[in-house]
């Protein structure tokens, strides 16, 4: 089953600047080899659920390895079954119609 | 490692009367022996990482399978490697401070 | 319009134990005349749109006050207007299923 | 009070083909004057708290206009007093690090 997911990860107890504990679940999303996207406010990942979901469990391990004692997480996940549509496909399906 | 999540699952494509699905979902966590509590708009849900995930995978399996085309869900993941927290730590922290 | 939401406030950089900040948020959302629920992972609110979002402010700026340099929250919003639903409907489309 | 949110809007009860709902949140958004940035899995948005807010209003209410019995939407919210952030900040925080 393929999922297209958004993933914003929070640490709690490291303090205001949340920047280097960000950068590592990114690197770790990409070592997955998933595709993913970086923006604003979370991180798109798209890939087969199983590899998405330990990618995103490396992530909280990962942090609480690099000190931090809480984090909490917030994940949208998506799945369908009548279509194949890629990342780029959602972003299209909008901007085509603005 | 153990998380604290709330699950929110929103099929997409079956109309606008969602309870038998949610209902197929906290049969899925109920047998999967997670401990559960249903609320107003998701579900709290204690356990191991692993088996939580599978669940929640599960989840939608399940509702695919009873012809949801398209499902989108929100899921908050905490862990914390500070101290044991359960579902009703959580709660009680908050009510005595009220 | 009428709004069913679910709040969850992280405040970040004030350390671990975040209970009695969640606990400030729920007296002013108790002070707004909301119906509210607290449950292990946030809080069911049900009411105007417009009281729901000052109250979500109003917890924003109170937990500024109390010292919290960084606040990052997720709410889910539920709106409908093919019927009136409270949160002790929605829990009983369920429960009723199970 | 400023607020850098990610909005994610569900409508319910009209299919699966939802790119022409979120198109119309998106001219709503560009509309009120807020700095937005579409990805694939919701919209970044800056600006002042009520005017992010009342944007959000819009959305559902245009919606709903259009015809969605029922909406789902999912929002993150970050407020920050210890320093000023833009989105293009959030994202260099992380990059840089990468």
């Amino acid at each position: 089953m393929k999922v297209i997911a958004d993933l914003c990860v929070v640490p709690i107890g490291v303090g205001v600047s949340l920047g280097s504990y960000i950068a590592a679940c990114e690197k770790i999303l990409m070592k997955a080899g998933l595709k993913i996207r970086l923006h604003g406010y979370g991180t798109n990942i798209e890939g087969e659920w199983d590899q998405v979901m330990q990618a995103i469990k490396d992530c909280h391990q990962q942090l609480h390895d690099m000190g931090a004692p809480r984090i909490s997480s917030t994940v949208r996940l998506g799945t369908r079954i009548d279509r194949e549509q890629t990342l780029e496909d959602k972003i299209r399906s909008v901007e085509e119609k603005l």
